[in-house]
């Protein structure tokens, strides 16, 4: 694929504004951008390398000439418009949780399974947040992960832009002595934390978003496994997560040994300062493209010297979200290029 | 005792009001209540039962006649007054960390080891918040806790009046786009979370707040035995605590079972609706002295069924400080009654 036609659909959303941000910053190779929203955002201008583009109404048909469409609009969007977009020749790669467990949809974090990306047939998923800004994968490759017990400090923006000004809205409203009615998380938000809003299993007591993280990490480690179980919490944080790890390996490993391999690991940043009490931080991670991960320490309750915790903290919006999927569509170019100069190479 | 003089030292502090509303709600049988704080609040009033009571300056000479001396004014004032006060005669119940771990100090939760406190020589320790609002006494009677694994989502009240003004100012400023330059606690607090900011111990890498839960409970709950990891973490919530604890057993055990041990054991609500999304928050467990839990529901990393996840909200300066303290000074007040009683009946 050379200078791709790239679709955004959920374009005015917040993962929608950060695709922007990232295929700029990236200076990802593109032919053209088309933006697409609900009939609601269409005719609006946004910004891309200082030039205005108007955002276009969603429907089956704006997919004419499209290679690749990055999609952030929702679950229900993606399995409308998804199969449009493939039918009409677009690779499509999905934010949402729509397609990620389909047997034949690739599920990708770039860093991990990029080969799977190539295997796709129309659909590439993209991770749940929780699971991509997770950085074991480069420790399991030396020695497996066999359990993993986490618990997040999950923000505002990934329940979208009406989350975080609900955050900001309901906080200020709490400073100033005012009332607030929320409408779009479940519970007071300012200065409050509540388990994760998304639909619990009312059988085993797990919400769709713990549920989520064995699941992906099965698919996308090709080992199912690993046992997880997480404890998915929304924090007063406006567009970064965090998660306190708790980590069993197969084999013995000291916290130096895990330190190191992750200080060489692609998309991960070591901030483990001991002396100065500085560690993963939201507001760090913010805008930040790659993972923080710190407080890397023996887990005092397994004497078994496998067991490791360690804190991360990513941007939702950004590895969580529009970096990740923006990732894979390079994946998608870059192999085309690499074919390209392997035909030249043979020819 | 009856009618005890009781004196507060750090009255005005974030804990210290909340000593004189506990002995106020809880019709506390007070024969005299004295306020001591530093000089720099000396000569301010505070309202007790409808009347003004003037804060003196604490001294060493401050604690004549005082029969229970309350203190939550920090360790290095403990260490250099509860001295003082034992041999005046008072009987002193400290909420710093500075005597806790004494041999000779019992430490106390009074819906666990009530016992202790008569084994008093003059100081009775209040465990930290962390361990206060962890509920998990009634089962381990049952069921011996082998193992726990904590995440602490901590509040602001924890460092103090100034570091819940400091979230709020920090927050408004934010909110406003003004810069503010933050001086309580070592990172900025506005929509962030950070690592708990106790000392850490480089050697380790755990910090100070996460070192107390498992020594602390070793001697509540007079078992070495019991293997604590925990990751303590402050998220910009004013006043309530929150944790994520992964608690193995020594034999099976059912989320049922937990729910029902828990259900009806003192000073414990549960808070578990799974179809309404409905579990502890910050926001309900603030003002209230039970500690609440919900989220009760298997560990899915662990097999044997022997390991269980919940979710825990307590208000850190009810049952986390100043109320568990009252419930520690009630102990002594109802034995003496108690001892009274028997030798009037056996008269």
């Amino acid at each position: 694929m050379h200078n791709p036609v790239v679709a955004i659909v959920g374009a005015t959303g917040a993962v929608g504004v950060e695709f922007l941000r990232c295929l700029e910053e990236r200076k990802f190779p593109l032919g053209k951008l088309r933006l697409l929203a609900s009939a609601r955002s269409a005719g609006k201008t946004m910004t891309f390398k200082g030039e205005e583009i108007t955002v276009e109404e969603l429907t089956e048909d704006s997919f004419d000439g499209v290679d690749i469409a990055l999609f952030s609009a929702g679950g229900g969007i993606s399995r409308k418009y998804a199969p449009a977009a493939v039918k009409a020749g677009a690779v499509v790669i999905d934010n949402s949780s729509a397609f990620r467990m389909d047997p034949d949809v690739p599920l990708v974090i770039p860093e991990v399974n990029p080969e799977a990306a190539q295997a796709n047939k129309g659909i590439i998923a993209n991770p749940n947040c929780t699971t991509a800004i997770t950085p074991l994968w480069p420790i399991h490759k030396k020695n497996h992960v066999k359990r993993l017990i986490a618990s997040t400090y999950q923000s505002a923006s990934g329940a979208g832009h009406s989350a975080m000004e609900e955050l900001r809205e309901s906080t200020r409203a709490t400073l100033e002595g005012r009332d607030y009615r929320h409408s779009v998380l479940p519970h007071p938000y300012a200065f409050n934390l509540f388990s994760h809003n998304s639909p619990m299993d009312a059988e085993s007591g797990y919400n769709e978003e713990e549920l989520k993280m064995p699941r992906e990490m099965h698919k996308i480690f090709k080992d199912p496994d690993i046992r997880v179980a997480a404890t998915c919490v929304r924090v007063p944080v406006l567009r970064a997560h965090a998660e306190a790890l708790t980590v069993e390996f197969e084999n013995p490993i000291t916290p130096d040994e895990v330190r190191e391999i992750l200080s060489t690991a692609p998309g991960v940043k070591v901030v483990d300062d001991r002396e100065k009490n500085y560690f993963p931080m939201p507001k760090d991670s913010t805008g930040q493209g790659d993972i923080l991960v710190g407080r890397i320490r023996y887990d005092t309750s397994d004497p078994s010297g496998k067991s490791i915790m360690m804190f991360v903290s990513g941007d939702q919006l950004l590895k969580g979200a529009a970096l990740n999927a923006v990732q894979i569509a390079e994946l998608l170019v870059t192999d085309a290029a690499d074919k390209k100069l392997d035909q030249a190479a043979s020819a």
